[in-house]
């Protein structure tokens, strides 16, 4: 098994690197002071070449193939982590080693203009990086595509087996039994008073409340940490270091618990990861959308409950006495809600949300289709927020700009959000046949509906992948109706 | 000049595994959770061996040398950076690869197991690995350090041209002139009420003060940033990355304020080195002991100034105005420099402090000499407090253990911080030559000092060392006579 022995030595060395890059970027994302930058993505720069070379070098691609080639006699375990890594490196070694450096430079630059140009309501200055983004992405995928359409090859990469065919069928399902429930909850007339939810809230005592809502959620402080930063994110590099961030606004105090909530489930799932996979090639969350789905499972299905409320109100409220004085727990489930056609989507509703998914995934496939460019990027942006969800930003800030993900290269990534939401209410809907989860909610015993994901989901970490997941958890393939008869039952009860 | 650009190749990788390994340490003493350690010393120890690799290698030492030399031909700069990297090539190349990324390795836990020890007063479980640190060190020094005494090697090491024979003297000129005048002041009866010292002062109203203190000593902040840690310090990557910590507790609000104020001398000296220093054998301050002349300065001879405190205690006094409500700018001036034998260094008064640097100068003589081991330090260490300070810790916490530095790696740093004490008495006699000290620190013109120290010490990064830097700022060589002139004229203003 000497191939074997190589091949995690060289792994081991690729981690490391990838480790520095990682906690690099952490600090970029959270602290790192601006002037630092240039400096900081030569650096990079250069790690990240480094990287790239020990993992799409020549010892690595006679340990890997060489390994694929004795597959039969490996075990089921490194067969399966041989056969991942196969597939990246057929993938990876095709891109050459100065564009892969060169790229990984620009994305370092590309974060902060982005940033300016989001705080400055600025698009001009972003779209030129935004396109050499696109150039690259495209260019890269030409060279390992083998000839699919490249949104393809990107959705496959975000969520293994997904690709336009999918997503069309998904989006599809979504727009015919969603749709008209959306308009027909959209279209009731609420006068309740939300005033509570825009009242002024310390930032402080926001922090209180994020640091109770880690308790509740059994959060290993010894293996992670919450910091503030600009656009809310988890990362681990292995299950002992899950870190996450999150956004405080005063005006916005339940922007910033549902934030933490969510990058909790991320942080959960990224926890409950059996060590054993540490520095193999299985470690970490299987894909973006089982991800998701645990992010959501956390965010909608037990934190926008009633049940969740009638046990954590009473800590909220004891925090913002004044804020809250006039409010009951019947309002405040009521209000985290509340369905409404808005602009950003990381503060849409949970009914509303997928709407935000589908304007940007049609975005994507039109830029991947090369129908439209960066310059038209702003106007289709505003159309199609006004087509589906009925509101036209006023700001390229509050449109185009408000996301981190294309400034990271990241692009294929955000239908994995919708498809996520969909996973979770198939996971919920099997854990219901197990025990209570609402019941369970309501005695604050966060720690079974965490011991039930690890046993079924979290601890394989890579392992298994999506479609074997969904089907050893729920017994069946991933079923879109899951998701809209929970959204159905949801919001009826509560609007009609 | 193909030798010339090789060299600087080389040099910026290094200089890029030296970037990610600072970013690392940084998140590990600042908040990385805490079972990451074990990954991350496996992590660090790779990086330290690459580093190594390309810091020592046969690609090195060829440029090196060869650039050598060509010694006569090179500019004036270049031949002196050339000059310093020999001097280190020849020390580093002697140590064997596997034993550095060993030392490495064993320094990541050793900061883990110090601070548990401190923790639990627990001595015992520390001193095994401090013996494995001051092996490796004598094992080092002993690779390159060309049968010079050990210490004398280490010393040097800290603070170009210093060894035994000149800290024997300085320590002897201060046993003879300054302990008689010490022992006066420690006999003066003082009946003040100094409660206020060690009244509650809310964390986050001092985190504010804090944050005044950085824009009272024109800190950039689009270079730099302050954090919370056990152990304060300052580091910087270059001129545009520079960040302190600082340590709060409730009942020692000055203890933090002196801290930041020590800091951000350091903060000063790296963020007003010249640019263009960066990515070369020059850049950063020239020595420990010049580097802490800055932090003293800006801690002692400015910062516990009457003047200083005439134009920024308002200030404190708004932020805390019921603990200081009694206290008027003459007490906070008379308490934030009351002598008094105590038991940390970090708290000591300026006048007792270099007595402090005494117990440990000895102790480090002691140990690398192998006078004594890690079983008698404790021991060791009571004793000599006793001796020069009146006063034996109760426990290890508050004694052998209270400091960073031994779990570090670092034995022979702590008598440069009596020596820049001494730097900066002579250093201020200089300044005050050209204009009126505490005038200017009176009416808050920080930037008038800081420019001066940019101009005659900060641009110059390394590029000068410390003795010629202490001749062309001060027109004479070290002199520790300003220093004890300046303490005797000090406290004798206050005390008789």
């Amino acid at each position: 098994m000497d191939l074997n022995k190589k091949y995690r030595e060289l792994l081991k060395k690729e981690k490391a690197y990838t480790y520095a890059l990682q906690i690099l970027n952490w600090d970029s994302q959270t602290e790192a002071p601006r002037d630092c930058f240039p400096q900081r993505a030569e650096v990079m720069g250069f790690l990240s070449g480094e990287m790239f070379k020990i993992s799409t070098g020549k010892d690595m691609q006679e340990a890997v193939y060489g390994l694929y080639e004795q597959k039969d006699t490996l075990d089921e375990i490194t067969k399966r982590e041989i056969h991942k890594a196969k597939k990246q490196l057929d993938r990876i070694t095709k891109i050459p080693e100065n564009e892969f450096i060169e790229y990984n430079r620009l994305l370092q630059m590309a974060q902060r203009i982005w940033e300016d140009a989001k705080a400055n309501n600025d698009y001009q200055s972003f779209k030129g990086t935004l396109a050499e983004i696109i150039e690259y992405t495209k260019k890269f995928v030409s060279y390992y595509g083998e000839g699919k359409h490249p949104y393809d090859v990107l959705l496959d990469q975000y969520e293994e087996g997904m690709s336009m065919k999918e997503y069309d069928e998904f989006f599809a399902t979504l727009k015919r039994d969603l749709v008209p429930f959306v308009r027909k909850v959209l279209a009731v007339r609420d006068d309740t008073n939300y005033d509570f939810l825009s009242r002024k809230y310390d930032i402080d005592t926001q922090k209180k409340f994020s640091n109770y809502l880690m308790d509740v959620m059994h959060f290993n402080r010894n293996r992670g940490l919450l910091k503030q930063n600009v656009h809310p994110f988890t990362w681990g590099t292995s299950p002992e270091d899950v870190r996450l961030t999150t956004k405080y606004v005063e005006n916005m105090v339940f922007s910033n618990v549902f934030s933490v909530i969510h990058e909790l489930g991320h942080a959960t799932y990224e926890q409950q990861i059996d060590s054993k996979w540490n520095n193999t090639f299985l470690e970490g969350g299987t894909s973006m959308g089982i991800h998701e789905s645990q992010s959501r499972f956390y965010e909608n299905i037990i934190g926008r409950s009633h049940e969740f409320w009638e046990t954590h109100y009473p800590k909220l409220k004891s925090l913002f006495p004044e804020q809250l004085k006039d409010v009951d727990v019947d309002l405040v489930h009521r209000g985290v809600n509340r369905v409404e056609a808005s602009l950003i989507r990381t503060e849409a509703d949970e009914l509303t949300y997928p709407l935000h998914i589908m304007v940007r995934y049609e975005i994507e496939r039109m830029i991947m289709n090369g129908e439209i460019g960066v310059d038209d990027l702003p106007e289709v942006w505003n159309e199609k927020m006004e087509e589906y969800l009925g509101v036209t930003p006023d700001t390229d800030t509050e449109g185009v700009l408000q996301d981190v993900h294309w400034s990271s290269g990241m692009i294929g990534y955000f239908p994995t959000y919708a498809l996520g939401s969909a996973y979770s209410a198939q996971f919920y809907n099997a854990m219901q046949k197990d025990f209570d989860v609402l019941g369970v909610v309501k005695t604050n015993d966060m720690g079974k509906i965490n011991a039930w994901l690890k046993e079924k989901i979290h601890q394989y970490g890579s392992s298994k992948d999506p479609k074997e997941l969904l089907l050893d958890v729920t017994g069946e393939a991933f079923n879109p109706k899951y998701y809209i008869e929970y959204l159905k039952d949801k919001y009826s009860k509560i609007y009609f």
